[in-house]
């Protein structure tokens, strides 16, 4: 019969498996919840239900806050780690709530979205993002910084190409940016577009030159996720879980 | 003068190659006749035509599966292998819905669509996709639950951001999600998109973080389908076909 | 002084260069002419000037087209080769379109974009896409034949959630088709796109998944041209030009 | 006590560091501040505001610009410099435009853009970049060449599938190249699109040969970035900064 302090830091017996599991479970669903409450001419009933699981989650979620900080040594380690400052950010919302005015209760429902983090604790994924981001981390803001300039000179230009035969579209060197993002991230909505002959031929230079900027950082990312599993591969093999 | 098993099964006699080309041409042709019938003012003429191709088809593939259930050492080898379900599937639906109400028979119609998997009998682009998958499943799971999340994460953003000006685009999560996929994989149909300055940062923000992750599942798949092609080559080196 | 065969067959002589770089011009003025043309309500005196530069560039490539023929050793080895025939393709319609009824002309202008296959003679560009080409033709074909399943299912899938909902967009598996190509390739045009709930679910699915297929064919040719380069290098080394 | 010089131009130490960072921060704030006077409407406080600013600016970047012809040994070496003609040309539109009549002005107010460059003096990515382009020069001028070629058949093409269905979007070669473009860099705005079944099939066609044609410039710098990292890690080893 595994200790409490096993079921709940570890997931090497069934009880602590299943205790992951259920946690888990929970996050997901009450993030669903959460996803149904903003449905418009939602049921009374269903809405009512809605409250409900909610308090149902809280309850679990803080009675496992409370279990976490009991069977940690020293129980300080736990309240101030990142993971539990996120365990509490997403049970506080409720509490803070319940005391308030209803009209300010919406801004504390999206602080539920911390739950999300809550998932990171059971995900590789999350830890090789990190280590992937602290790898490429100075490469990715340098980049990053380019293809802001790239997506600002973008902006200027055709704000001088279009500012008078759309001025209600490229108004401003700010509306402007909202084109250059649109168009070499290659989203291209349709909303906004040349209709000057200038401004199609420079939106042609651009994303010829510019493509290759703007899909640097994220590229940058999926090269550095490479190396992370390979850190991660080799940080498994020298001592694995 | 090869046996009917050679014919059937192996490919390295002329007949042998005969065989499976006639099999591939009617799988293709098949599903351009199945194409054609959901042509609305179809010519009678032309729908009667395609409905006896239909029947000749399903003759040709039956003798097909008889045949191979035949020549098969042991015959439950076959029978119950992945391609014998599959060779069932692609014949069944039509000798089930001789026998029912013409009003379900559309539904039944859509499964000959296993037809289509009776071809990678015949691709090695099908095993190396298999390969591919099995080397980079769990990393394919890892990152496509991250995208969904990053996903759910920019709908309940932009939620945030333009449900009180565009109530009929972004009036739930649910319907934030689909600009999301739309906007995120760079689709961007142009049917919704945001309007409000902070819509607009937000969008920003989320196209230079977020493309990224949702590109990485696919560039995993590209990168494993190399891997396979190493090992497909190494496998061939051992034991030539 | 370089001999005339020097000089039209080779580019390491001043003149050689010099007449490269002439139809070089010349193929490219031509195409601009050629667009210049389609140009709705020109003028009749640019039209006039552009029907006198076309047989001005008419008859400079005949006299390069008899010139290379008079220098081949031996002559046939040059008029049957794949540059003699482009060469020729890129005359001849002019000569036949003179002794023909104005009406059916138009259809031999466009036969001068054989003319842009002229500039490969001069461009390693085109070497080295024949190369890489050849390298991985059989898993271009491989993986272009699974991007057309995945274009087909897709545009099958779409065709069931729609084809209620928009049968003017979405009457048939063909019309579904061009959503299908337009939505994997990220185009996204916006004149189709899915409606139904249902519709947004399957886009969803077929794009997590799709995405790395349809990118697989592309990604083989930029692979591939790598490689290409590479052979270059080496045969460079070997036998420098 | 550092000395003028070791401010100026290093940036090891505190006050060196402290110049850098409000010469940089002036750069982008100018920018800013040139992005505010596009907006429509502007109050005229906050217009007064920011042409004083923009005195402010100038006056510190002139100082800057003196301070950097004193301390270079030699002084030709900065004023001829890459980094000299910039820090003058950053200052010079707003000395040139003071003399000048107003409708003029707005010409060069656009020159301030010069100032961005500025920034490239504190930018590795800058360095980077140059490196890169020199390493893949040869190259991706071959495979922008050939992407316009690509881009240059299709635009003919859809010419003559579109023309007589749609004469207003694909009047000529020239709008069709508008087609073009926004299709192969997969932006689709949907402001044009074919809609006969031979440009739909010709769409189709296009996208699946063409993506990786224009594709490749962009991954080529990419390519060449990663290259140009390697060399400046084998350079910072040598020579550390």
């Amino acid at each position: 019969m595994p200790t409490l302090k096993q079921i709940i830091e570890e997931s090497d017996t069934a009880q602590g498996r299943a205790f992951d599991l259920v946690i888990q479970a929970l996050i997901v669903l009450s993030l669903v919840s959460f996803s149904v409450e903003t449905l418009p001419n939602l049921l009374p009933a269903l809405a009512n239900s809605l409250r409900w699981f909610e308090v149902f989650c809280v309850g679990v979620f803080t009675l496992e806050y409370i279990g976490r900080v009991i069977v940690a040594t020293p129980r300080k380690s736990y309240v101030f780690s990142f993971f539990g400052l996120i365990d509490l950010a997403a049970i506080l919302p409720f509490y803070l709530s319940t005391g308030i005015d209803l009209r300010t209760l919406r801004a504390f429902r999206l602080l539920r979205l911390f739950r999300i983090l809550k998932l990171a604790r059971y995900s590789s994924a999350a830890r090789r993002f990190h280590d992937a981001l602290r790898i490429a981390r100075e490469e990715i803001v340098l980049f990053a910084t380019a293809a802001l300039i790239v997506l600002y000179l973008a902006a200027v230009g055709i704000y001088y190409f279009e500012r008078d035969a759309q001025p209600e579209h490229f108004g401003s060197i700010f509306q402007s940016l909202w084109w250059a993002v649109a168009t070499l991230t290659t989203v291209g909505y349709g909303d906004v577009y040349p209709v000057t002959v200038g401004g199609k031929l420079f939106t042609f230079a651009v994303l010829l030159v510019g493509l290759g900027f703007v899909s640097v950082p994220a590229g940058l990312v999926a090269a550095a996720l490479g190396k992370a599993r390979q850190l991660e591969a080799a940080r498994d093999n020298e001592n694995p879980e």
